[in-house]
């Protein structure tokens, strides 16, 4: 260990420990429940918010990875998966010969229709009901700054 | 949709993007950091941190997923990867004879140490430096307050 290393002091590891502890046992337990009620994983659930909020339905892979953090190969895999599955459909980019498109099909929506009342409620039950209106309104504003600060592409 | 569901409104709904945010895009850009500063990925990481903090280095296998929200399969992949590359070990537990162990070798600490260094630094750069003190304790307080409400295995 270096000598000018700046640890968390305690306040900052509880609350790393919160955003890391969020990240992990709350997406565990929603993506059980998103599996349990709508047959849909997490990864499946992550494509399809984007895409059910594009206009049209359709975004480049390539921006699709941006909004969501993953790596073109993951994204790739996932939209394969997908596919199969007849949620989404892959398409040539009219603009750009080497980008491609990822299109929400029919089923695609209607299975994010399908999934999301009891998905949000989850959210409610599990995150939203254990906050008071006042820290919703800080932690909104903190996330916002943070996440408005952040590189798209380095570390 | 039903018509009973409680949509997020904007307030919540601002909140839930940044909780999303953070952890699809502040992960992906830690986890570029810790590759490209260590070798480690972001699931490497989130395995040797547990077990470092764990008395004598070793925890159930079990005890393990539940601390970071992982299934058991995905668990035993990841032991498995990190077995061959010498940063952990499995052991039977003595205890419990269905119950495997995992323990950090020498070489999993080495790694931990070498890494974290930099890692804190990120965390810093990307998150806390955007933060004010006050919204420090607000988010520390209401996430601790969300995980100590979280099912262990049911969603």
């Amino acid at each position: 260990m270096e000598e000018e290393v700046r640890w968390l002091d305690e306040r900052e590891a509880r609350v790393w420990r919160g955003i890391v502890g969020v990240q992990q046992r709350l997406s565990a337990v929603l993506e059980r429940g998103l599996i349990r009620e709508s047959g849909l994983s997490g990864a499946d659930y992550a494509l399809l918010v984007p895409l059910s909020e594009a206009q049209g339905g359709v975004l480049r892979a390539r921006d699709l990875g941006r909004t969501i953090g993953w790596e073109r190969s993951r994204i790739s895999h996932q939209v394969t998966r997908m596919e199969k599955r007849g949620l989404v459909a892959r398409e040539e980019c009219s603009e750009d010969a080497r980008g491609s498109m990822v299109r929400l099909t029919d089923a695609g929506r209607a299975a994010i229709v399908a999934a999301a009342p009891a998905h949000v409620a989850a959210v409610r039950r599990h995150f939203f009901d254990a906050l008071a209106d006042a820290e919703i309104d800080v932690i909104g504003l903190a996330l916002e700054r943070v996440l408005d600060r952040l590189p798209d592409n380095d570390g």
